[in-house]
């Protein structure tokens, strides 16, 4: 599939490189795919590791003049596919651009290349006293430029929104090469229209990030947490209906099942009450956390808990979230003892419709036969039921697809959509057709036709259908 | 200009409207321009009032056919020319469209037509106990299609951000006539490119905005307020900075210079110290509202505040806010009074160099012998510099053109933007040429070109000059 030659692609771009090119076919395979299962995967022609803006400047304009496809890769921490290789592509690495650039704690700014770590960035920003709010629960692996891409969001959605509201400036390279600076860097700004804005959540069809400015905000204090647990889904559902209708102000507002819980438990020594249908895990690191403690308490036991337990240190907090983190991994070891295989669902829904949708989903899992498990950052109505199968059985495989596809069809008939934050990739993209109606098709096909009029931008991903 | 023979454009499109269509001379001059001075005005060839979504298609259908430009309307409150006439245009007027169609109280959102007053959709949520918190100048008399159009501010940005954060869904009507569904209800969403945000801010060049789902909040309680005053703009401008670097969330932080305290105090009876250089206005509707008053009150002293004093009812709170909104009309009671001239700058910068800011824009008052008053929303960096020139004078003018052109100028060079809120309209086209790189032209004109092929949509403005 691929050329050794120094004559393919590889060996054409090398020099024109800081970074490095290669087509070893082992470490193109290494590099093929994201964290998403079951999604299409092409074979790649070489693997760019830009060092800086030039090098992807000069790999998009090679691909331009040849059109080759490009697949612009973070830390392949997707969940759709979208950072997947499609035949004959360059992937276009941006892990080893990491920099923080400036640091500006008077006007709460930071500016960092897109290989930076979520965590690392965090963690960088701590000493100045400020904090970037966005916490995929991939924080620890996932990158800014892969957060900025998919328009990333995470736990503390509810109280901090999503990656969006944190991007100010933007430097992308285009897909002929040309390097553009996109957005402000002030607080306000409405000079032109909202183009970085467009390409935050565009999953590398418009562009490739190489540097962004992002808004942060002061360090707060350590949360309050609390976790109760309910006799069923549906009460705790209806207890996040009942919480997130109050004057409280949670940072965390998660939601784990009963399947669920099983499954963490099994991972690792967390003590859940694995008796119980569902759990609340809740946290507050607003001035008034006590109350909204508090009232977070008395909405559960209104709503008939179970048990309601606090945590009011941070170490018992963190042990409360790392259970919930624990979710995905325990997932995983769920699968892979169970014939290996999962899909993941990711539907926002109108939060009073959470009760509705986690009855239904459990619905479908038993018409079509498949095991579901659903967790969901409830607090925004985002909830991620995962199906599983045995990939090795082809009536499991096609039941857990016909489910996967019935639990995004029901978000859509509840007023949701079929991705609240891991993006559409490959793996939704013929869902995002149905999602759309036929304006926002055009409008998206014209403006991709507009941007990247050669089609060299990560092909065969999130427009495909449409 | 204009034909009012049966088979001109309001002859042909009266069939097709539920709404009115006219080419009477009279209304049509009444209604060719925003509340921008000396912007372009061209002679307009009809005003359609639309009744409904299907009078909006059905106009620009025709437009589209024939080729004729069309310039959306609100309230017509813009201050950019956004709004104003071009030859031969179809006036679009969406004033008439002011429906409440849903309030959904559990899920926190609320659906209107464009026309809607904010006032009165902040009117209409009260009764729910829910806000709407962006708060332009214009509050009582804007519309939210309008503040849409150009994704408006106010004065509670500091804390609450702009229109875009509340926009969740919107219909628009393309160029062809074509009527779309844009964005999502759902908290979050990431289902394709985020045209919503795209359409927010475009100033009518891209489509048209039939209905809108904006998030709403809980309504809050009554904010305290406190004023200082400060012997220079300088001092003033430090405070900013010092307060914003606080743990204080603050809901409003606006700042008046002194020839902007002695017009209000002509205008009406504020009773304000108009012997000091300049004034800090702040506000708390936080629960930690007491908290953030007092370190508010200790900044501005530890910044050489001359006084500070406090309102802790909510009349006393509003006569201080009253004084703040007046600015405008006393400024333009002033011009009126002084040869008719007004220039409105929005420069936003970044926050730490308001006071150098000011500094210079008083430099520019002197170099160019133009009158220049000062107020702006300091805590997002927002300042708005107002230039008055006598109208009958060419010297005069020019003298105030150059202070607007220099002030734009510095506020590019300290790191900010051209415009903060107002948008660019056609009275800063040529500047958004010279804020936007390339690139960021080119993207500009590829996206205006693919949306609207034919450029009947607000043409002469924003874009023109990209």
């Amino acid at each position: 599939m691929t050329s050794r030659q120094p004559s393919g692609i590889a060996g054409r771009l090398r020099p024109v490189l800081s970074g490095s090119v290669t087509d070893d076919p082992d470490v193109l395979a290494a590099h093929a795919t994201d964290e998403s299962l079951y999604s299409p995967v092409g074979a790649p022609a070489a693997l760019v590791r830009a060092a800086d803006a030039d090098d992807v400047a000069a790999t998009l304009r090679f691909a331009h003049a040849h059109g080759i496809p490009v697949v612009p890769q973070g830390a392949r921490s997707g969940l759709s596919g979208g950072a997947n290789a499609v035949d004959g592509c360059i992937l276009l690495s941006l892990a080893a651009m990491t920099d923080v650039v400036e640091v500006d704690e008077a006007n709460m700014t930071v500016t960092v290349q897109p290989g930076i770590v979520n965590k690392d960035l965090k963690d960088a920003l701590r000493p100045h006293g400020l904090a970037y709010p966005p916490d995929p629960g991939s924080v620890a692996m996932c990158s800014i430029g892969g957060n900025i891409a998919t328009n990333a969001g995470g736990m503390c959605c509810v109280k901090y929104g999503v990656t969006r509201e944190y991007v100010r400036e933007l430097t992308v390279v285009l897909a002929d090469g040309t390097v553009t600076r996109l957005g402000h860097r002030t607080v306000k700004g409405v000079a032109g229209l909202d183009i970085a804005g467009l390409f935050t959540g565009s999953e590398g069809t418009l562009g490739v990030i190489v540097e962004a400015t992002l808004k942060v905000v002061p360090l707060g204090p350590d949360p309050l947490s609390a976790l109760a647990t309910f006799p069923t889904v549906r009460s705790a559902a209806e207890a996040v209906s009942a919480y997130t209708a109050t004057d409280a102000s949670p940072s965390m507002l998660e939601m784990m099942d009963a399947a669920t819980i099983a499954m963490v438990n099994d991972l690792g020594d967390f003590g859940l009450d694995d008796t119980v249908g569902a759990l609340l895990l809740m946290q507050s690191d607003s001035s008034t956390a006590a109350a909204d403690t508090e009232e977070f308490a008395g909405v559960a036991e209104a709503h008939g808990a179970l048990d309601v337990a606090f945590a009011d240190n941070p170490v018992d907090a963190e042990l409360l979230v790392a259970a919930r983190r624990s979710a995905q991994p325990a997932w995983e070891h769920h699968a892979r003892a169970h014939g290996g295989g999962q899909l993941l669902d990711d539907v926002c829904v109108p939060r009073t419709r959470i009760a509705e949708f986690c009855d239904r989903v459990e619905d479908i899992g038993k018409d079509t036969g498949a095991q579901v498990a659903v967790i969901g950052h409830a607090g925004d109505g985002n909830m991620h039921p995962s199906v599983f199968f045995d990939t090795a059985d082809d009536a499991s495989v096609a039941a857990a697809q016909d489910a996967f596809d019935r639990i995004m069809a029901l978000g859509l008939e509840l007023g949701g959509t079929i991705t609240g934050e891991h993006g559409v990739g490959n793996l939704k993209s013929r869902w995002l057709a149905a999602e759309l109606d036929q304006g926002n098709r055009r409008l998206h096909r014209e403006i991709k036709n507009a941007v990247d009029p050669t089609g060299v931008l990560n092909p065969g991903k999130m427009l495909e259908h449409l």
